[in-house]
Order: structure tokens, then C-alpha cells, then sequence
């Protein structure tokens, strides 16, 4: 995996892709398929959308640590059996053989198969609504992979696959942060 | 446009499009594009991330209301357009040629050339992150239109426009809310 400016890192959750966070509560790894994100600001801060009933919720409370890594459209099934299952009884890296490189800045590890990971550290829970707030301190991304379309949770099931992609850059210029 | 049955409003902004935002201040209406999104729960509850160099956020704030508009690929010359400039000089329905249709149960209008519409009360705005949580009280939907691909900016100047659709909902039957 290659280094990616940290200033690049919210154009991998802005399309809203679903995406495994991953966490480590001191003594193992745990991962998570979360579809509910939003970019806050292009430091980058961004924000996650879960809860109490979630198992990694509390290694993210008590580490304020977590890897956001996005998987791509052939890892599908891995996103929906990490979705399907819970931490509490199942180690789901080996379950789904996915493979744990050592992050630098957190002890959350990075997954070796996503197209890209993001190491974030926990600003604050707003606990009335479970949202996490998010700020990116390093990300990565894996220029070698062809599979580079993610997938869209719809909410019921079934899931969006990127299509093509449309430039808008020069209509857009004024607005686009620098080095963009 | 027909009715949608509120409860599966949320699986308009799951997947992650890029929406349109009207408000009316009272006494005219405004429209921003808004890529920042975030469902929070299934009632629906969501949320959108904005800021006070917005024109539209004044209005949200003192309205208390606004309609999310879900537009499709054939306009996303309308959707960067509106991102680009800004309804304190500018009458962005007229200049667009959007068609302003009245709602059911607040004043921000509903958007006749888009695929859906949310009609959406501002709950709270956590305003240390811009973050406007809205709830959702009607919800509509244009089964008429052939074009139903969403677009998803990534926040370079470019968008993925929906391609094909995965469906999981056996796997993930026990995780779905109920009657989606």
C-alpha cells in the first residue's frame, strides 16, 4: 500500500461507499461493516454512525482509535458476513481471512485486502445520536488492485456498484480544495 | 409523484447520492447541493453537514425545515451548477428551471424533476461540526422516471454514477428493518 495525502482522504468516504472499521480493544483486533458515514470537513474530520449494540462501540470509546478501510465490490460478501455477525463471539479477521498490517499511529490494524485505509483517531461520541467523529491522521491506498469500484449499502439488502465516473473538475474549480 | 412509505425514506440516502437541499426563509425559496450525508437511524433520522457560508443555512436554522431532493445523472449539470453559486444573489429555482411543488407539511418546496423528495424537519444542529440533523415526516418518489441512476461525488470534480445492483437481502434478512 502506498501512502495517500492525508488531504485526499475524504474523496474516498465523500461517494459514500460502505466501509470496515476496524478497532483493537487492547488485546485483539475487531471489524466492523458500518454504510452510515459522512465527511465533516477536508482536514480530514468525518463522522461514523453506530452504537452500544455494536461490539467494537466500546473499543472505540475507551481506545478513541479506529482504522476506516474501504473494501471494493469483489470483497462484497466479506462486507455483508462482517456486517452479520458480532466480535463478542467470533474472531472475525480469521473468519474472513482478512489480513492485519500493523498501522503507525493506532493500534487498530490496517486490512491488507481493502483498496484503501484510513487511520483515525476518535474526536468525540455524540452519544445522543451515535455518531463518531472521526479525524484522519494517515491514509494509504493500493494502487496495484484492478477491482478499484466500491459498493453503496441501499439499506435493504441489496447494494449499488460504481458505474462511470463523470468530470466536473473545470465547472468546479473555484470551489475544489487546494491540490485536488 | 407518489407517496413512499416513510420508513424506507432512509434507503434514499444510505447508498450515499448527492442531494438537493430547498428551504424557504419566509418569504422565497433556495436550493443547495449537498454532498454530505448521513442516515442515523430507520425512522429516519439523518443528517447533513453544512456551515454558516451557506445561504441556505439561515433559513434552516430559523425555518426548522427543509426538502431533501434525490436527483439523477441526467442532472448533474443542474446538481454542480447549484453547488457553484449561491441563493443570496441569485433565484436558483428560476435560473435552473426547477419546478417548485408545494408540500405536504412545511414550506421548503419539493422538487418536480427529481426522482425523490423527503420532506424534513431540523431536529438539532450540532453546530461545532455543521452537522443538521433532520428527521423525516413524508417522503416521495417518481416511479414514472426512466432514469433512476443516483450520482456520488467524490470531491475532486468528479462523480460515479450507479451502476449495477447486488442483491444480499437473504444473508442479510435478519439485520433488515422490518417491511423493507
Amino acid at each position: 500500500m502506498e501512502h495517500l495525502p492525508i488531504r485526499r482522504a475524504f474523496t474516498l468516504i465523500e461517494p459514500g461507499p460502505a466501509v470496515l472499521v476496524t478497532t483493537n480493544d487492547g488485546s485483539k483486533n475487531n471489524v466492523m461493516t458500518i454504510t452510515w458515514t459522512m465527511v465533516l470537513d477536508f482536514t480530514p474530520t468525518f463522522a461514523i454512525t453506530t452504537g452500544p449494540w455494536n461490539h467494537s462501540y466500546a473499543a472505540l470509546r475507551e481506545s478513541k482509535e479506529c482504522v476506516v478501510a474501504i473494501p471494493t465490490v469483489d470483497m462484497i460478501d466479506t462486507v455483508v458476513g462482517v456486517g452479520s455477525c458480532s466480535g463478542s463471539d467470533t474472531d472475525k479477521f480469521a473468519k474472513f481471512h482478512l489480513a492485519a498490517v500493523t498501522a503507525r499511529h493506532v493500534r487498530a490494524p490496517l486490512i491488507r485486502q481493502c483498496l484503501a485505509n484510513i487511520e483515525c483517531r476518535v474526536v468525540e461520541i455524540v452519544e445522543r445520536y451515535g455518531i463518531v467523529v472521526l479525524r484522519g491522521v494517515e491514509a494509504w491506498f493500493d494502487g496495484s488492485r484492478k477491482e478499484k469500484r466500491t459498493i453503496h449499502a441501499v439499506g435493504d439488502g441489496t447494494f449499488v456498484v460504481d458505474g462511470r465516473r463523470i468530470d466536473r473538475k473545470e465547472m468546479m474549480r473555484s470551489k475544489l480544495p487546494d491540490g485536488l
